[in-house]
């Protein structure tokens, strides 16, 4: 069996997503869909829409074979470290190709991955402005290409992981279709995800720009989940933890344990904290991620040291036959019931995550849940 | 200056607590009220149902002439440390007697002080009963006096902290007026504070039951103060810190880490989580106490070595009269504006349970906060 991997975060599920995957089945010929998706946190480090079992869900209603969750210790990183942790996922499942979309496919992503590697990574210390912009300035002055828009910026990730790995799989950047992730309009039938968000927060009709199962899945939906409602608790941590403590958190670099402790004491909402954190040396996106992982008092020796495994959220039958196939050979462990030992050691960060996103819907995310098995087939 | 202390939670102030004052002023001809009252979280180790600031307003436009904070780690403590805590103060404060209430005034609390001194502590190790059970069983037998009343016990401990500090100021029990902590009446103009705040909560009236200042500070709230908006933030505490940690926190014995990290991980409302860690060994309220210090992650370490301190809320003329008068002979500091140093060391807890209740009310609790100053007199 021939399979396909897609990385993904499905926050949610939308049109845009279901012509990535029917076009990566059909450019690759696959047999099966393997999609290795976010958890119940985006790799901004936000808390997504609806939970993963729901958005695993919306996949396999849309034709994805196997679903299985990257571990929060890889899918909420920059991208690199996203790339890569996804990547090693698809590869210990054998995927022969990776199909994913870009802004520029037919650029020799290959090459940029060369231009970068003879750059020396000490060069980038100007703590005014951030590592990509230092990096894409220079890469600008030896290829000429600038690596500004975010799906070329994961493209080149892919192509560099792989680059680094050593990976056989195949890697198809395609032309991404419909808006971009800025593009709050909802104009066409493929409308970005972020408008989509914003569509149900203000309780416009989104019927024409996702499938049924995502509709169905948001109908219902009173709040979205968001970091307003997880502020009180992250700052209260940052209030009540030493900062020798604090220091200890992956991501709190250079003092900022002092910055954010400050900020909490004086902020009462998180936008006024989060603006009074910021500064040049650190994207919004970085300090969300810090932010997550305070309220998940996960230390740099907890993350460094995480290991790679699958958590499987579902499958079809191909998808079964697909993992049945595979057993024996996969490297990591393969899991599709979470034990207390699970709980405990290799998925203890996911799980506590899962214990977090519980402030947003009752259901328990990790515990005894067993794999959604999606056996009648709908042709797509 | 003669000054009379009290101790109080005035939570909030009402009738009650009005008589008292006056009777502890006309018995004792004192010309001026010392209060010491608890800050923003009561001995049971609940939020109050208004702020410390209000509280002490409301104490001031009702007789007392100084307001003192009782620090936390006095005052969300079992009776006996409450009791020392708050008589270690006064004493400083150079009160020439104490008045409080009592369900029987006229015992001999003297004689009951040295009937406990004569028991063997290590007696009381049952660990199917509580401490207070098994030691007033033991005190029936030898006095015949069965001190179960809540205000009994406090009594005692006055009397009790009085003898092993041997401090000179004079114990004044008086009967109490009115309903007890569990009588929910109010076809009284004497209600109880529990019954009061219930009240609120109803939107019943009860002018009848306040006084002026009280009723003021009432109408307008909307949501009382509760350990259920502060659930998740215990909650994700006890889920996110490695049990290594939650052993550190102050009250957290015999393995109780593993039974509250395992109770909060399942528990999604506070009161399904308290039930589920409840045992005949500890009493709610001391559970409560506990899940407290958890929320502030306050260590042994940290309350164990935490020094005596007065933090001035507010004062009359006579009050600011007294204070000065007082202000070279008194042992322990004298705060009335809370700074950068401060707010670091001594009084560090108290400015983190500040923070902690500004969950409740925007308004900043101490740093940088005046006392209250109230100058013109008005007859009681």
């Amino acid at each position: 069996m021939k399979a396909v991997g897609l990385v993904t975060e499905y926050n949610p599920f939308h049109n845009g997503h279901l012509y990535h995957l029917q076009t990566a089945k059909r450019l690759t010929q696959a047999d099966v869909v393997v999609v290795v998706m976010s958890g119940n946190f985006t790799q901004r480090g936000e808390p997504t829409i609806v939970d993963k079992w729901t958005r695993a869900q919306e996949a396999l209603a849309n034709g994805a074979d196997l679903v299985v969750e990257l571990p929060l210790f890889d899918a909420v990183q920059p991208g690199q470290r996203f790339a890569t942790g996804a990547l090693r996922l698809l590869n210990d499942l054998q995927v022969a190709a990776v199909v994913f979309g870009a802004e520029h496919p037919a650029w020799d992503f290959e090459r940029l991955v060369a231009a970068e590697a003879s750059f020396a990574a000490p060069a980038f210390t100007d703590y005014r402005a951030t590592y990509a912009t230092q990096f894409n300035a220079a890469l600008v002055q030896q290829t000429g290409v600038s690596l500004v828009d975010p799906n070329d910026i994961l493209a080149f990730s892919y192509f560099k992981a792989r680059a680094e790995h050593k990976w056989s799989m195949e890697l198809y950047p395609i032309q991404r279709r419909g808006s971009g992730y800025h593009d709050q309009s909802l104009q066409t039938t493929l409308a970005s995800a972020s408008a989509i968000r914003q569509a149900v927060q203000d309780r416009t009709d989104i019927d024409d720009v996702v499938p049924a199962q995502t509709a169905q899945d948001l109908a219902n939906l009173s709040v979205i989940p968001n970091w307003q409602a997880l502020y009180p608790l992250l700052r209260n941590h940052l209030i009540q933890a030493p900062v020798t403590e604090l220091r200890h958190i992956y991501l709190m670099s250079e003092g900022l344990e002092y910055r954010m402790k400050e900020a909490a004491s004086r902020e009462l909402t998180f936008d006024g904290f989060l603006h009074a954190v910021k500064t040049k040396r650190y994207t919004f996106a970085r300090l969300l991620r810090l932010c997550l992982y305070t309220v998940l008092e996960a230390t740099q020796t907890e993350v460094l040291n995480a290991q790679p495994y699958h958590h499987v959220l579902g499958f079809t039958a191909p998808g079964r036959a697909y993992l049945h196939a595979l057993k024996k050979t996969v490297q990591y462990p393969l899991i599709t019931k979470v034990d207390a030992d699970k709980k405990a050691t290799l998925m203890n960060l996911d799980y506590r995550a899962g214990k977090l996103y519980q402030l947003f819907t009752p259901v328990e995310q990790d515990l005894k849940h067993a794999p959604i098995i999606k056996l009648s087939s709908k042709k797509h």
